[in-house]
């Protein structure tokens, strides 16, 4: 069975959106992965399709109702469905490659977008919705950030990209930055390819590469190495 | 003038995509905000629009060209151009909620979405391009992090949000994250709405909302906390 995607959104037709297209969308089409957006309206009671209501204490916004949004959820994930439900949110753990990698090995996802000022907290508990953030700022809705978790998630599964080795050797997969990269032309407004890279030896591009990827990230992600040095073994 | 966005993309057809609806979308139909997506294939040299080449010091994946980019840029952004140029990168300075209200505030944004290994970076340094990051995790390419910056841009642009106030209560816009939601119905599978809520005390409504706050924040985003109590202002 492929990777299966099911979004609980307000905006079914946000999707594929560019997940139709390069990469993704080839895996679309081959079958890959597979993509169901279900319109969250379609489980409302009433003739307005209403699926929010005014926040208890009082405030700004609208809150999305806890006994829709789990009709939806319990309509896309019955029991015995095994793939975790995600629900995009600011509030969420940050995504990481890490993360990305495991929901890539597992059967798919159920991916709940939260629109207006947030969702009623009795359905995160009681479905174990889990929040999931992309970054520490605010969207109009979880539907940008669950275009960007998915395309991390369907170039990792089986035979999306091309070339496997190109996964490999990116940022965050050995918990550094990536080092800069050059190509021809050999000049470029008197700008030239470091010359270590057109040396040909492989050893010394090996270790200026290393060394430039540890360099970029104590400049720029310290806390990436203080993460990283945490997780290495320590030498007797 | 409104805020002007100029993408520069191998997939211009991924835009507006999610951009095209919703708040975004109708923040566009109304000139709040314009979106021009460049096709960087239009600024190659050959017949058959080659925009990369294979990475110096060898490797896997292929690197976008400097002159080409070059070429791009300098007929997206010319002299004069005060709108930052951005290039989305796991390598970037990773997007925070202040950098959305700085991109806000100013003219535009020119976005430069690198797609295959990376961009050679020579084209880096000579056009002053700001590396950012939307997380720790890697995409098929820059796309789907420009439709989350623009998203998050979009919205606080002047008189994009219906109603103001939504935007100042939300998580970050104040160093932390944000409190739990209910709403109607009063009672869901045997859950209750926390009584305070419905007690009509704001006095306490807000204590027990800043108290989750800060539990939630405790709890699962230390680092934020952290970076909080560095910049408060110390008692004397």
């Amino acid at each position: 069975m492929s990777f299966r995607a099911t979004v609980l959104t307000l905006y079914p037709e946000m999707f594929p959106g560019a997940l139709g297209l390069s990469l993704a969308g080839r895996a679309l089409d081959a079958g890959s992965w597979s993509l169901e957006p279900l319109q969250i309206r379609d489980f409302a009671v009433d003739r307005h399709r209403t699926v929010d209501d005014t926040p208890a204490g009082g405030g700004a916004g609208m809150v999305m109702r806890a006994d829709i949004l789990a009709k939806a959820i319990d309509h896309a994930s019955p029991a015995g469905d095994a793939r975790p439900r995600l629900l995009m949110s600011p509030r969420g753990k940050p995504l990481t490659q890490e993360r990305v990698r495991e929901l890539a090995a597992g059967p798919g996802v159920v991916i709940l977008c939260g629109r207006f000022e947030g969702v009623d907290q009795r359905v995160i508990d009681a479905r174990g919705l889990e929040e999931v953030s992309v970054g520490d700022f605010i969207l109009s809705g979880g539907e940008p950030a669950a275009l960007v978790l998915l395309d991390a998630v369907v170039r990792l599964l089986p035979g999306v990209m091309g070339n496997e080795a190109s996964g490999d050797e990116e940022s965050f997969e050995n918990g550094l930055l990536e080092h800069p990269h050059y190509t021809r032309p050999q000049s470029f407004e008197g700008l030239e390819i470091p010359a270590v890279l057109t040396s040909g030896n492989h050893r010394k591009i090996a270790k200026w590469r290393r060394e430039q990827a540890e360099r970029l990230t104590a400049e720029r992600r310290p806390d990436l190495l203080a993460k990283r040095a945490s997780t290495l073994p320590v030498e007797k």
